[in-house]
């Protein structure tokens, strides 16, 4: 009887690794470096290694282990196989064949932030829910679509990358995608601080902003603590993401946003700013999509990953 | 052995009805009136009678009859149950049970527009692919999101409402829905009307569209006709569209668009306007996505409906 899965998170700097039984609790968790020198050519190596240690340390059977799921940074297709992986340093892996080679076990591969949709749906900020946006709003915005308690990939593994959903024309500056005006302009960590530079540029009004550097935790800061001029940059941040979700909404008709990532650590209060616009611009039998937290942090991944094979 | 299907259409004036093989031909077509009096009580056993009619006319044995699939003009959930449908007079209705039982058939239900994009799938516009969006520009603007194949219904039923995805913020007239600058009201044929007028009040230049009735129809006859004003209300008219369709990548990254509803009847101009912004504003990997012309103008929901149950 299969009892233990495994959930695989790889970033560009460490690997995430999950021990997880069936019923998706975790049982064990550790990090091995992720060596991306040579074009990554250990990276498969180095986790086929570090599992089957962890099978010996735990003197599991094989024939107990559903499996591994892994989350990487980039698309990933239906073989398991991923075209390019930029913060890998890797062009194309067919990652489950090889990895699934060198383990004995089965191998299901899905992109990191479809992956962490998935994680947060099973045990997180999610759980009940089956159709779930997750937002991920970090240096850059990220997302992840479940339909029915499925991944949409998209046809090419661009499925949730709401990101680059064009949201103002009054950004000049072109965004990393190349487009101009995209939600991750505006709206990521990077963004908030574009924002409130421009804010503070524009006006005199006296603001705690104006001492030290500003960040998006700063930023958020002074919101909770009253600052006038950082209430409209929130209000400005809470219309380009109400806006974006409000036409996820139209497209998916999810039962829940769950809104993770750096930024989201400012808590509740942006349901505040951003619940104000999704339910202005939302086609109304979709205005009342619950917002959440991601509550699993940077576990989301070995989560999900477990989640995708299980 | 099972050899034939039902697909039924109805609408707010006709019942569409087709009887189909198993492999999609249509082997016999027909309409009835749709009685909306006394809050459409009559419509379900007019299409239980008619189904019936048609069985006996044809001399089929029941057994060799997978079932009947039905698009209405409303939400409808799992289970066939229809919540509302303002056009045909209804408030909540066991629509697959209520005809099922007068009919011995297995049924099952959709949204009208999403089942004319799963019939435009299987037998029109979009042969081949399995990831399709279908954008209906008609008096509103409808859609239909496919998804692996499968209907994307939404939590609310909402899924595809593609209508009213927030676009612009210079329109000050309220849409049907209650928000504002909704696509349906620039890039429906109502709205290419709108967009018309606004420009023709705005210059002096001259144009054709100014002798006579402006519709939609007028506009794109007078683009062909190299009439500069009608070309800068495609140019807008296809900025909005292709705004929207670049989003909706952002989310579900299909493999291709299929474009129906009165406006289509254009023809392939549209595309010029529609994928140049298309181009401009979608995420790099999803730029190559198809633009397709709809092909089964009226009869997208009997197939559809058929495709539902097969």
């Amino acid at each position: 009887m299969k009892k233990y899965c495994f959930g695989i998170d790889i970033g560009g700097t460490t690997v995430k690794c999950g021990l997880f039984n069936v019923d998706g609790e975790v049982l064990d968790k550790w990090e091995i470096k992720t060596r991306t020198e040579n074009n990554g050519e250990n990276i498969i190596a180095d986790i086929a290694e570090t599992m089957n240690a962890k099978i010996a340390e735990k003197g599991l059977d094989k024939e107990e282990i559903v499996g591994a799921g892994v989350g990487v940074p980039g698309p990933a297709d239906e073989e398991g196989n991923v075209p390019v992986a930029v913060n890998l340093h890797w062009g194309f892996v067919p990652l489950s064949k090889e990895l699934s080679e060198k383990t004995g076990l089965a191998v299901r591969v899905g992109n990191d932030a479809n992956v962490a949709a998935l994680g947060e749906m099973w045990k997180g900020g999610a759980v009940g829910y089956h159709n779930v946006v997750m937002v991920t709003l970090g240096t850059g915005v990220g997302g992840g679509i479940i339909i029915n308690g499925k991944i949409v990939t998209g046809s090419n593994g661009a499925g949730g990358e709401i990101g680059h959903i064009h949201v103002t024309d009054s950004v000049d500056k072109p965004c990393n995608c190349g487009n101009t005006g995209c939600l991750e302009q505006v709206a990521s960590a990077t963004g908030v601080v574009y924002l409130a530079n421009k804010k503070l540029a524009s006006c005199d009004t006296p603001s705690v902003l104006r001492d030290g550097e500003v960040s998006a935790k700063s930023v958020f800061d002074a919101v909770k603590a009253g600052d006038a001029v950082a209430q409209e940059i929130a209000e400005e941040f809470g219309r380009y993401l109400g806006l974006a979700c409000a036409n996820i909404a139209g497209v998916v008709d999810p039962q829940v946003f769950v809104i993770g990532g750096g930024v989201s650590k400012a808590g509740k209060i942006l349901f505040d700013y951003i619940e104000k616009y999704y339910k202005k611009y939302a086609f109304p039998s979709c205005k009342d999509a619950k917002f959440a937290l991601a509550t699993l942090g940077n576990d989301a991944g070995i989560y999900g990953a477990a989640k995708l094979m299980l």
